[in-house]
């Protein structure tokens, strides 16, 4: 089952122009029937941390399943004009593009899955005109929900248990900055978002307290906490930082007791401002002293996983993170450096082409052929990971060079376990893949960063996990660098 | 004219939970004649700069004109429990909610116009329902579209009259994270975007050149510029660095000189790696050389208005910026931090009454009652910006009070001119504005801007601009901010 989706107008422009000059061209110069091979792929590692967690491939689906050019779509396009005022575009491909129908395979790493810089997340082969026109909503859906799964889990890991709720829909970029950030903070880990319409689309349990507005509503704190513990019986945080955050708290117990024997539970009370390590000491004292030790301390103002680690380093009495801004955004890194890069050509002939860029920048430099990930593991542990070509995989006893160091090798004994991390989505069009539930997908995230050595999670120079090429392709990719160079 | 969005489904539910737990509140206590006002404003200069351009109004009004509870909505909110699993609402406010119209009145600052932190960009006033509802979206909104208005200008600023193409669509925070930032990109000064979708709503002009993987599609370079000479004779800049950069510039010349005579012009080449100062010095060697004084070389690879500044410092040959990631995440700064406040509130006994937030951080203390902001100008520039109540408006001779320092007053000599920033946007739920098009915005945004003195245009360190409360209002913020800490 596909899940519903909150946009329904056509999204099949949401492209770059260049996508379509470029199938256009493929087009006026008869390569309708060539194929190519194009990977989306990460460069550096986010945040500077040591993983990240595969996000967006549902979403991604959606998109695919309702790929088709609109009429009024092809009436853009046909107005679209060049410097010199003629038509950029031949009305007879702007026809082709109106029938065109999604024919590529897919193959991607299911969602929750950890990746590391340089493996592929998604692979698309097919008619090159296709799998072009679909670069830029690729990199745009799963860039940005793996980043902010990524962002998640770190904020989840400083949290060590604590729940956290994602809240940061009012200072998110866009509506669907929003709306994919509460899906992707979900995965990496969050276990409830303050953002309902996430709520609605994808079953995030969501949770609320108030404003300082509805303290400035009434006439005094008093009264205001009194109306809300009367409409939210079972469901009451009180915010108590609006006038006085220790006077709060007192206001808060004052409340609770005059409400004693009632249908009336405190859970909790919530600081949004000041110094959240000293507050929160000091309203734990409180509440206890009033017999509340059940009662929670909930925060939130600009956190990350930096600002709770430190807090909880400090000692203080915080439960319940809220993180907003900082998550949603990815405040400190606001774009995975994703890209989407051409692998593999194959000519009239019929014969399969490895393609390469060699670029000013080693970093750009691309990996060719159809690639496949396989991740080796034992002992409840991640050992490293091979890229490979599908069609040349590793020996049983294979010998693999890290992706960053050339000196850096190691052959894995035969026999060590490993899976491939590249699933079959779509052939030929045809979706062939049932998204787990996002409930799934968080479990997911969460078992691969158990298997993840602890020295790779640290936030501070973490262990680089084992990146690496497949000798074979290594071998590969070197000779193609040299004929490439010889070339030009 | 309202023009169309690219959303069709209900997004009443884009908002937080607790608006909607304090909405229900509101109706449980009886509240629902109660009134209130509320403003969005920030507080924190972005990026460090010395000036903000309001954005997001007419995606502002998009939403309100199609705000209504939908009953997949309300079937969505019966669904939701408190912990004791009872219903979180009440079934008749469900009702409610569902026969819910927008009655409030909105006055917003135009788009394009020049903001500072701590004014009003939007004020709500009507039922305290609705316009606390409304706080997320207003808030999500308005903060990025606000933003990336402001860095798209900056980075226009550094280009200094050279063309700038926005460019992050596959970067971008999500699909809204790419449009709304394409649309507020072309406020703050972009000419063009690479972005179809965004093109095809806004009107905004679109540009495109080919990927590596054009390049890499065919045997060599020069097949594949021949290639793309045909298919595009008016609209050719070749992407140059796939290979070798400076060959490539030669290989530029080479099909160029080869289509000599023929319906063909180079417009120019892109550089999207290496030293681009270098680079572009060099490859416009090559092209004077061959007879291109014309062909303009374009550049791109991680931009912004510092990289920018200090290529064209440094002599570089550029005239075209590709500016992507950075101009549409924000990079150094991907959220504006608005908040939206309330500020008076009307009681049953329909009396106005101001409202303050008072807070352990002074910079978290609000401003009560109607707020509207005046400018101050002469010859030409802007003098200064007085924040006062609309009520009680400044006098001729008005004594301001600067926002960031109490000690650094001013008068304005009588009969300087002046505009109040708020326009009436909406009476009682009506829309009563004619939102200007986008290309209107755009020019409004560059006359501001050449009104503001230089030294405020400064990327480091710029002279803060003068916002100030005036007296009036000041006095009677600190009167209530006595009061309030008496109460508590």
């Amino acid at each position: 089952m596909v899940r519903k989706t909150w946009y329904s107008e056509s999204l099949s422009l949401f492209t770059d122009l260049y996508e379509l000059t470029m199938a256009y061209g493929y087009w006026k110069m008869g390569m309708l029937g060539e194929e190519a091979v194009f990977h989306l792929s990460f460069r550096k590692w986010p945040f500077q941390g040591g993983f990240a967690i595969a996000a967006g491939l549902e979403t991604l689906i959606n998109y695919l399943e309702s790929f088709s050019f609109t009429a009024s779509d092809i009436d853009y396009l046909h107005s679209l004009t060049d410097p010199q005022k003629k038509p950029l575009f031949e009305k007879d491909f702007l026809n082709y593009l109106k029938e065109l129908k999604f024919t590529c395979d897919v193959d991607a790493v299911p969602e929750g899955t950890l990746v590391f810089p340089y493996e592929p997340l998604i692979r698309i082969k097919g008619p090159i005109l296709q799998a072009q026109i679909l670069e830029s909503v690729v990199l745009n859906i799963i860039n940005f929900q793996t980043l902010i799964a990524t962002k998640a889990a770190r904020v989840c890991l400083a949290a060590a248990g604590d729940s956290v709720v994602e809240f940061g829909m009012r200072r998110a970029q866009g509506i669907d900055g929003a709306i994919s950030a509460s899906r992707a903070a979900f995965i990496g880990g969050c276990d409830s978002t303050s953002h309902l319409l996430a709520g609605k689309l994808f079953g995030i349990p969501v949770r609320g307290t108030q404003a300082h507005s509805w303290i400035m509503a009434f006439e005094n704190e008093i009264d205001s906490f009194r109306a809300f513990a009367k409409v939210m019986p079972h469901n009451t945080l009180f915010l108590i930082d609006t006038y006085d955050t220790l006077e709060g708290a007192r206001n808060a117990v004052r409340v609770a007791d005059s409400l004693k024997g009632e249908d009336f539970e405190l859970l909790g009370v919530r600081l949004d401002s000041g110094d959240l390590n000293h507050l929160s000491i000091e309203v734990r004292k409180i509440l206890d002293a009033a017999g509340y030790p059940h009662a929670k301390i909930m925060a939130s103002n600009e956190l990350d996983e930096h600002l709770i680690r430190d807090l909880k380093h400090q000692g203080s009495k915080v439960s319940i993170w809220g993180v907003g801004t900082n998550l949603v955004t990815g405040k400190d890194q606001p774009a995975l450096d994703g890209v989407y890069k051409l692998s593999a050509v194959k000519t009239e002939k019929g014969v399969w082409e490895d393609k390469i860029k060699i670029s000013e920048q080693t970093a750009k430099v691309t990996i060719p052929g159809f690639l496949q990930v396989r991740r080796y593991y034992q002992e409840g542990h991640f050992l490293g990971d091979a890229i490979f070509d599908e069609r040349d995989p590793p020996s049983e006893n294979p010998n693999l060079i890290n992706m960053f160091d050339e000196n850096f090798r190691k052959d894995f004994p035969k026999k060590t376990a490993f899976h491939d991390l590249l699933v079959p989505i779509y052939r030929k069009g045809k979706l062939c893949y049932e998204p787990p539930s996002l409930k799934e997908v968080q479990k997911k995230s969460k078992q691969e960063l158990s298997q993840l050595l602890p020295a790779m999670k640290r936030f501070i120079n973490p262990q680089p996990y084992f990146v690496s090429l497949d000798k074979k392709l290594h071998d590969k990719r070197l000779l193609l660098i040299e004929k490439m160079r010889r070339k030009t």
